[in-house]
């Protein structure tokens, strides 16, 4: 076992500590505040190669693992939760298409989508099927060379400022195996997106819902074979669960920070408040839960990098534990701050609005508990191979 | 022992519960999104008495007991936490000028902020003080039959949007002794109000500071001898915190049920939510903590009606108690609710937002603990006479 | 709403906690040691009527209500908790007899269960079924005028040492309102008792299981109509929840108490463990669990006590959230006296050994999440009944 | 990073698994219940090198890093916690005998402490000092060439079983500098031995407190120089902190397996324990608790074996993190088990007993928390480092 930084890793995390203060950090009040995308931002990341992580180096991606991914989305995320999220939703979507797609797809989209020039939407949660991801609704019908898409989604990032759509339809049966993955250019005819949602965080990035309405797309446009769709969905999902905690951990990392000077500095009673017994056990529990944290995300993104039998197990405990951890870390650190904490003025409310909503997203916390248990029961020694 | 509430109380429970379903529910929302101040809505709450609940009836409020109030508020709240939180702040300044103020100062502005012609703002906070209330700054001149107020608050609830201050200004020494009360009408010279403070909820009331550069107000508008300044505003606090803490009650009663109403709809995986243990198990801790909660206030609001001798420690304990379980109580109904939770089209995130507050308002649940643990440590036998 | 005891309620509080610091308090550590029942001093306590507390006076009981039966039952466990859990199975025991059983029956064994001359073991819990009581094995066969009973129970506090046995077995089909309910003399033929149980706590009294081989006992001692068994299980389980619940307040009162006492007198690092910032928050923290706790059950008690149509529900909620409230409130209170804590020659280690099981019996804490979710659930209106 | 045991590791975690499971494992109840310190099977696990793991090759010990120990610990408390406990204590002492003695020292102890022919006690506590060790007041005072020890110690792991005594006494002044470390045999003249401590849990060992009066030890069985003897006792806890919190872990281990075990086969309302959701949650994040609190042990085992520079940081937060979340998961392994987990015949309740000193000893959780807040105030950019 070894649980330190390459030396590699520590200057990927190095420049993306430093992108983050600069690009990220100084405008995400703003950003929060009047619903901006920034979208000139997230292709200056891409120059970094931040929007082509793991993607391979034959697809033009920087080829990195997913723990060394992780590292970065957990720095950029000190800078901006919001947009953060965004980059590595963004990210799953591409390295989608450049994992199963053909060449012929992947040429046409693949390098706008690394360069930034092209941002991908991923479209596979609908109104009514919520963290029930097989049975989705939106239908896609093979006719002549064209599928047509009809159906809608909700809770799309990026929705409405993104180029490409990569779309879980339909094309079989009821369950999981009739679902297939698309490409979809987010200008073709029939698409209609709804109002940019009004959320309680991650307010710099749009979502709005999509309407698909007797859309028509090349034949080729599908990723993959028929019926591969919810193998990649799942696929994807043990990765952004990874990047989501990812972004928690930053949103932790940056409120401990900030309360460890705001307590050296802030006085009460004619005492610096870090004299406090109850404030310091409050952020040594902080460091704790978010070291214990960064360790799990950690070794699920190893997990996955090495294909471990149990990377999936490992994926939704992570996501379940750091995001947990961390937002209530963050409604602590709000609290360090008392009144100042609640000011938009101060970034700790938004770093509470901006991690509340990834216990819900990628599989809601209840659903990682639902997977957890199952894998559990199985009852096949699993125990001992967890040691 | 008793634990009905008499037929009088069901009655204003009942009205205060029509009034907020018909003129507070259906607009929270949008005061929120808007940062909408309902002065006129404020005004017709004043219709009904709602803003001098506990003045007594020779000074031509409604005269209820503290208990009694704590219901309204509470069912007012459930229609929107912040109008509430306001309508409950006015109604302790107002208490504090009808039960200190001479007769000419009552008669002078009393009416009107029992009738809802004048609003009141409470300033006490200052920058560098927080929850240390004793040491506060503003001073406050005798200058001939004038005092002269120099100084800054901030926090100010109605800031901008009121007729009248309560301000809390050190006559004298250093220390709580030193402090005296005053009221200073809103639009005096050398008054500036800052911007409207950017929050994380109670949107729908202003926050400014307040700044005092050579204030000149009349000698007859200080509120009761000098010195006393500091007693009223600990009186008005546990009073103060009784009703913060209704506040919360109304929140997460309105959250528990909207709950109810979603799980019975909401289906996942082709079984309705309230199959879910794991939601059955969830709303059962809600409703209980919700029960332990309201009994905590309404036991403290009746120790302040008997003049109970531990009767600020009550208070102290029921704010602690209630703020924080209605707190989590609301954060869990959002997560009840997904993805849909986290939208500003479900009231789910404006509760939050909104009560988050009330664990740092009107002395932070630190204080409170604080409060707690040096009555505890009296060591005078206490424990006996709190059976 | 009135929350004060009343003058009568003053003073049974008064005497029983004179009894358990005369007669129990100064025994429980070697009673927990040596697994002794303390027949003697429980005999010592129906001197005081505290064996017959609510059965009415017509019956010889004291004719105190539920709520005034659980104060003295709160103040008996800050003596000992498993004498006083004891007393109060007992109790239950010997209204069920009182409040159902025909004349005969009570004048045969009432007095004797009121004076403490006879001692009754409830025994409802059978090795197969634990929380759920409908589904019991037990068979009572109608045999001219005998009934025969076969089966066994498991879990019977007292069994062994009591003489009298109070027994759900079932008469008829399957479910509910098959069971009825019979007094079985202990030492009738054809009843083995197991080993005495080692238990983690609840050392000073016995746990068996009981066997019932081919057990004749007279017809005329069945309690009620066939068929009623359940219910009057189902009556007696809301009091005994109640009861269970003191017993708890009780061992918390006590931990509370003597880590006051504690925090005081012990030095560390040269200061009074008193004067830590985090030794005071949690004293505060334990002293507002336990205040609501405590209101919990009474509030629950007084429903029971006017038979409010929710009294279950609140039986529910309050053995629930008082047991664990007080259970962590004892755990808590060893951590703070450290390695001290953990010694036997301190009563800390026993109160969380004794309060532990409280958490499983007469329903276990997950069966009141159940019963309070179902109530709910039933969504007619009830939330607003509860203000 | 690395997250996987080499095949080494795994070995290693195999044999302890199968020691744990014959040698333990089915006696470990009949020593609680019996207060049987088990000397025989601990002088078996010398035969496996497992009381001198981690001293190195040269002078005859296994040699391990403290992270293969680690594991090793982890693995024989799943057998019984209390003798591993002690082994780990014994472990340390014979350690700091290997790492600070003179080789002449060495030579007339080390081998007999290895091979189990001799068992040591650790002696650092006393009455009045508990966590603050710095404060000791033991005394040894240079007369000739021996040392004579005044002073007594408290809760003394093995006292009265062993052969040597390693005593922290203080030579010089006031404070840590004038502490010294010293090996004492167990059988000096002067020595008394306080009763066997009736405990919570840990019944398996024996714990006394000693008293010194006038004992006579040659003065090179003092340990390394003058005032070194803090700096031992530091560097000891460090590596103390991981053991006692492998410990936690197995206990954790072994609750989590038997109640994987227990739910499977145990039936409720006609259905599977393993069935029901509420099950199924506590499950999972039992499994989730477990995983950080074991990454949380290896990672600061793994510090140490590297001597990371903030080592003794993260043996405290691994040692706070552990011990509390695994109490915390036999707790609720016992709770699934309902009554059958209150009864010894079940391990539950002792492994709730054992565990519970986990979070006092070796440093209280508090003083955890302190070590955690002091570094992480020191604001020199750890935080960054900690990445």
């Amino acid at each position: 076992m070894d649980f330190e930084l390459s030396d590699e890793q520590r200057l990927l995390v190095d420049s993306a500590q430093a992108f983050a203060r600069k690009e990220l950090a100084p405008h995400a009040a703003d950003w929060d505040r009047d619903h901006h995308f920034p979208l000139d931002v997230i292709r200056r990341a891409a120059e970094q190669g931040f929007l082509g992580l793991y993607i391979d180096e034959d697809n033009g991606g920087l080829g990195l693992s997913r723990l060394s991914s992780a590292l970065i989305f957990e720095q950029l995320a000190t800078g901006c939760v919001a947009t953060t999220a965004f980059i590595s939703i963004h990210n799953m979507a591409a390295w989608m298409l450049a994992s199963f797609a053909d060449q012929a797809l992947k040429d046409r989209w693949l390098p706008g989508l690394i360069s930034g020039e092209l941002l991908a939407s991923y479209c596979l949660t609908e109104p009514d099927a919520g963290s029930d991801a097989a049975n989705l609704r939106t239908r896609a019908r093979l006719d002549g060379d064209s599928y047509v898409l009809d159906g809608s989604k909700c809770f799309i990032s990026g929705a409405g400022a993104t180029e490409v759509l990569i779309v879980m339809a339909r094309t079989g049966a009821e369950g999981a195996k009739g679902i297939s993955c698309f490409l979809v250019p987010a200008d073709t005819d029939g698409i209609t997106y709804g109002r940019n949602e009004l959320k309680m965080g991650w307010c710099a990035q749009p979502t709005r819902t999509i309407t698909f309405a007797n859309v028509r797309i090349p034949a080729g446009n599908r990723i993959g074979p028929e019926g591969q769709g919810f193998v990649y969905a799942m696929k994807g999902l043990d990765g952004g669960r990874i990047n989501i905690a990812s972004c928690s951990l930053g949103a932790a990392q940056a409120a401990l920070e900030q309360s460890l000077g705001y307590v050296e500095q802030r006085k009460q009673f004619g005492q610096q408040l870090s004299d406090f017994q109850s404030v310091q056990f409050k952020l040594a529990d902080m460091l704790t839960d978010l070291t214990a944290s960064r360790q799990m995300v950690r070794m699920a993104a190893a997990k996955l990098d090495t294909r471990h039998s149990e990377a999936s197990l490992y994926c939704a405990m992570a996501k379940r534990f750091a995001t947990d951890h961390c937002f209530t870390l963050c409604n602590e650190a709000l609290q360090i701050h008392g009144g100042y904490g609640y000011l938009n003025d101060y970034p700790l409310e938004r770093w509470v609005r901006d991690s509340r909503v990834h216990q819900i997203l990628e599989g809601s916390n209840e659903i990682m508990r639902l997977i957890i248990a199952r894998r559990l029961l199985q009852q096949d020694g699993m125990l001992d191979r967890l040691l």
